[in-house]
């Protein structure tokens, strides 16, 4: 298919701030207590004046004190503990990281660092994912901009896939499978979406999704957590560029958006990245069943379209 | 959430036939021929008259004449050679296995039985599946019921874990894992929606969605290609009596089926199934990004709430 063809109309904006958003300025008394935000020195937790907070997920999937829910003796389970916290982009209803200026996405991603190092050294907490899911197809019941962090008590499966790669590799004394492919990329240009100093976009040759974007440092870092300044600002910079592409190509799309970031618990070897699936296409019963994506879209052709 | 909340309002029955589907008799000639129909003898090929009828998809995933789209030094592909038919439901536009008789969800079947029985003598097939989009939200482009063959020249990555995960069980001389989850959920009672001599119906105790269902033979059966005539009027009828469950105590919504049978190229140590996935919530970020699940039913309730 050709990549026009997956565009579609923009929805209208809506207003700054909606009386009836738990999210919005104002609002703060219909959230869990905050458990960090970036507010003005000597302004009150849970008051207005934040750029960026923090509060627990109402409906946690994982939290502190979670038994199992069904114990039987046939199968393996273990307790849902852990932590899962919302992310709230900024105070305006409007505050998508495409439509945030590079300094608010700074800012949320200097509050992904501080939380990550923050529950990394909480007990019990092994890893965590920060995923963004924008847009009602998308998964996102609240509209409010915002992301996800999830601390779990294991190694998700995908995570230790990836993790499991590296070693083969390592083992071999192979080079890391994220370097070798961004180099790759680099060479062959045609799939690159956005590039600076200290990073690169890419759609991934086996993408699972119509533009599907792959975002990743250029150097090998094992972990978003230690990111300085300057890198932080940079994530942001190529982040907002490529979100503003889809915004203004496809229509602002609904997607999903997802941060794999080095275990707490591991010995450090891994390369951070951020995956961007478009909600463009539906996964059905051949994906389910097989564990195969089938794409109808060209990632070259994607890339060009979006460059 | 309770049960009850999934519940949406049914859509109305459209008519028998539509001019414009392509899949509705009268209209064969906007398919690509028959590969094989049930039709009267001496009645004539991509003509009226026929029960089932199996057609290549317009638009294949795989197919006999594939070549590989990107070959690239830098990654591992393969061309996606295969099979990828379309199966007919009936000749009428609302032939959904909820509505059919028995005696037509048994022709499916037997139509099911024919394809996999002669594709697996085809050279460079290795493995099957067999599936079923109901909706569009479920994925289907076509609104009128059909189900979906695809052939492959590999075994697909779910499959391929679950034939590893008995192979494992059987060197240690265990129990094959379909029989031992199914007589513990015979036992447990809980989770079961339908039984009858042959098959189970249960809601999986690790249900990845609300309301999943799986439904297996009692015996241990690796492929579905050698059912017996009784065996599969047994399968109809519980297929059948699950599908009108959902549709009557959910409001018809849509989901997505499918069949696992043994490759064709195994030893036959496996046990077919086939799992029934309604599209009630979105595969978002966290499970994207991790490979885990999080499904807010319990599947006991959700059992209960179909008995």
């Amino acid at each position: 298919m050709r990549p026009e063809s997956f565009s579609r109309d923009p929805k209208p904006q809506v207003g700054e701030r909606l009386s009836g958003c738990p999210f919005c300025a104002g609002n703060e008394g219909q959230t869990p207590p905050e458990v960090f935000a970036l507010r003005p020195p000597g302004s009150r937790a849970d008051g207005p004046g934040w750029e960026v907070r923090v509060v627990p997920n109402k409906y946690p999937a994982f939290s502190a004190a979670a038994g199992v829910a069904h114990p039987e003796p046939h199968y393996r389970s273990i307790p849902a503990a852990g932590r899962h916290e919302v992310i709230i982009h900024g105070p305006g209803h409007d505050a998508t990281l495409a439509r945030l200026p590079v300094s608010g996405v700074t800012k949320v991603f200097s509050v992904y660092r501080e939380r990550l190092t923050e529950l990394s050294r909480a007990p019990g907490l092994v890893s965590a994912i920060i995923i963004i899911n924008q847009g009602r197809e998308a998964g996102a019941s609240i509209e409010h901009p915002h992301s996800q962090l999830f601390a779990l008590p294991m190694v998700a499966p995908l995570l230790a896939a990836e993790l499991a790669r590296m070693k083969k590799v390592r083992t071999k004394g192979g080079e890391c499978p994220v370097c070798s492919i961004v180099a790759y990329e680099v060479s062959y240009k045609e799939r690159v979406i956005a590039e600076n100093e200290y990073f690169i976009a890419f759609c991934p040759y086996a993408s699972r999704v119509p533009f599907e974007i792959f975002i990743a440092p250029k150097a090998h870092r094992p972990g978003f957590a230690p990111a300085g300044e300057e890198e932080l600002a940079a994530a942001a910079r190529i982040v907002k560029s490529v979100l503003e592409r889809l915004r203004d190509r496809l229509g602002d799309p609904p997607y999903n958006l997802y941060l794999h970031t080095v275990p707490f618990s591991e010995d450090g070897d891994y390369h951070w990245h951020i995956s961007i699936l478009p909600k463009l296409s539906i996964i059905a019963g051949f994906e389910l069943g097989t564990g195969i994506m089938i794409n109808i879209a060209e990632p070259d052709a994607a890339a060009e379209f979006l460059r």
